[in-house]
């Protein structure tokens, strides 16, 4: 009986956090041309626990879900989140939901030929987090492509920028994706008008938050370039 | 010009963070055996910027790399990350390597019918820090399987155990799997005897932790344990 | 000048297939309680070519795709791998389709405990092909799970099932699965019952064939069961 | 007990493929310098039964495993494949290795920016399958990158070649990187210098297939280009 005997002491090892992870299941949100688009997302729930909690019961988080799926929007995540932190008695609530997101109206200069493709896809992420006041940011994966030669002989990917936000008022996701891509094509031209020697994963990263930077609706940024073309993938992060 | 006089402008953003990602080189280590185990190891190295940074030279990463490549040695780490922040001028440096590792010496219950197994395998992280005193944590995931039924009829994949562990002195990583893998056989029994109901994801945390407690050379621990058997995989952590 | 005239001589080397791959996007497909189900869909197409083809225009691929894009039906398969034959005046026309499909309509013994879950995720790609006949196949990946011990005290994943059938009239996707999960059943309980001594894949790969087996509907069908809860994941495969 | 009896009637179901899937563990290899190179292979192991086949053992894949470990090479792949045969009385064998495969001593003009890096990497499959004679084929992943204008001031991944081969005589893997990198060099060139309009995916096909087609101690090859720069993933395939 001596393990069991041992066991009873693990019951004073508080548990700090549960939740449940990759639910995934169909939502759809309202793009900018004001159609409900429809896509699949990934959710991870999550709760902090208070220090004096005895048991925890994630059958809660799928309750939640199941309450708001099917007239799911971004703009009840703060609801969700309270949702979660009252059925659950935490410290705190946490949901964050990745999905692939799809447009065909943003069209930048380095961009154009892929106008003929069916649909742009861009993978996002929102984060939503409560412990007084509800935090949400969303952070979306921006291609970085480049064509070269004459005619467009060449068209190459050379990496991707990751853009987080956290918004003080509302902002369209299409508009985060087209200054990303204004950002993008003034690296690439600093670089062919010979202003900058080199596309660097910093040169991309300045000019991304450039764009951002003035964007009264955000509160905060985080921009991270990843360049892919490398066997040894450089990356280059700054925040505003 | 109106493009390139914006871009000027960007320079005034400060690049936080530059490194490489997901380089991969094969690598060796010592096992407790004594004996050298060959593997291949994906590192990523990063280090934070000092503000006034007037520009990185990401190339100083690989010449770190190619020092100690070929010689490479768990206890060098702290060298490494003094190397990356010298030759980068930077505030902190990092360093990340993720490697299987393989081991046939680690048999415990709940797994002994793997022992004609070629080898067992476990995804290992070594994490390295170093701002002012250099800091080395160790993750290692552990595989929960049961068997059940008589005559061990059926064996189930249950989840996964992430374990961290910061070092106060030297341990054998065979050693931490080893405690995790009692912890798991100890939750399986307090199961099977009735002394607990239900095998969740917060009886194997604590039954986990409460073999990493005693443990004084390590100076702290997180296990987060993931239920993968569900459509809703349940998860939780805890720390000590 | 060596390299071009040299280059000249590989145009006497014949492409012998061309195609696009990963192009995801947005599809409706009907599910059994006829209501319209929104999923991301990833799709390969391609085509072989005729022997003496001179060139291939890939943007064809993408006319067809947009042709049909927003009212596509998997009905309208043949119709689809008609266009693209025509359009690139190929031997062959093939195209691919990969989407997760929801459901909560298909309850099983095994998976009851999941009814509270917000809905079951299946993994499904049809497969059409057009030489002179069209030819449209269906492949489901079932989970297989099992939950063992009074009152259901632990659930594991054992593994999952890949069924693919030709059809020979139309037969409902949710129908196809609810059979492969009364195989599942019928092996669980044949080793529960100690019918059998041991869960094999090679039992369940038999278990789900005798379900398939008398469907009228189907033309032909391959079951391959992967136990993934072993480090060496065993597979059994049988056809009919 | 209608269940069971059901049951019974599955036996009549002939299992046809039966293996081992993602074993995975250290194998070493000699490269063309002579010295063995560590590395972490994944192994596939499976055998095509007999009709009458009454019952396979899996655990003898897992013994053929173990006498080869540790002592492996490629040239052992057909001794490999009898011992499988034999072992499980099976019509054929096969067996798959996929591992990372590292190299510096391949320098194109193409790549010539990455010599500083420690290692290049390549994926490679060795495929070996015996009926009557044993046949082995490897399979490598050459990635295809380029650099742009002055002072090769942006670089640029633009996609892969799989490079399949059955072998007449033995030849080396790094010749085969290197032909495949000479057909890539030679098909920018003639972008470059305007004899070809574009780059694309048929034309660097051609253009690899150029390089292997003279190669005496090669029986067969399928060289597959994949553009991963698109959206639409193009991709084109031809076979010598």
């Amino acid at each position: 009986m001596k393990d069991v005997q041992n066991f009873i002491d693990t019951r004073n090892i508080n548990i700090k956090k549960v939740g449940v992870k990759t639910v995934s299941y169909p939502i759809s949100l309202r793009d900018r041309s004001r159609v409900r688009q429809h896509t699949v997302a990934t959710a991870n729930m999550y709760a902090n626990l208070q220090h004096n909690c005895k048991g925890t019961h994630m059958s809660r988080f799928v309750e939640v879900l199941n309450k708001y799926h099917g007239d799911f929007d971004t703009s009840r995540i703060p609801e969700i989140l309270k949702a979660m932190k009252d059925r659950l008695g935490a410290e705190a609530s946490h949901l964050d939901l990745t999905f692939p997101y799809f447009t065909t109206g943003v069209v930048s200069p380095c961009t154009e030929r892929e106008k003929d493709y069916p649909q742009k896809k861009y993978y996002c992420t929102l984060h939503g987090s409560l412990e007084k006041d509800a935090d949400v940011r969303l952070t979306v994966q921006v291609p970085i492509s480049f064509t070269f030669g004459s005619e467009h002989a060449v068209s190459c990917r050379w990496g991707v920028a990751d853009v987080a936000v956290a918004f003080r008022n509302f902002y369209w996701l299409e508009d985060i994706i087209a200054l990303a891509e204004a950002g993008i094509d003034e690296a690439s031209k600093a670089v062919q008008s010979s202003h900058e020697p080199k596309l660097t994963a910093e040169l991309l990263c300045r000019a991304i938050c450039s764009q951002l930077r003035p964007v009264r609706e955000l509160r905060s940024y985080t921009v991270t370039v990843h360049n892919l073309s490398d066997a040894c993938a450089t990356f280059a992060s700054a925040r505003g």
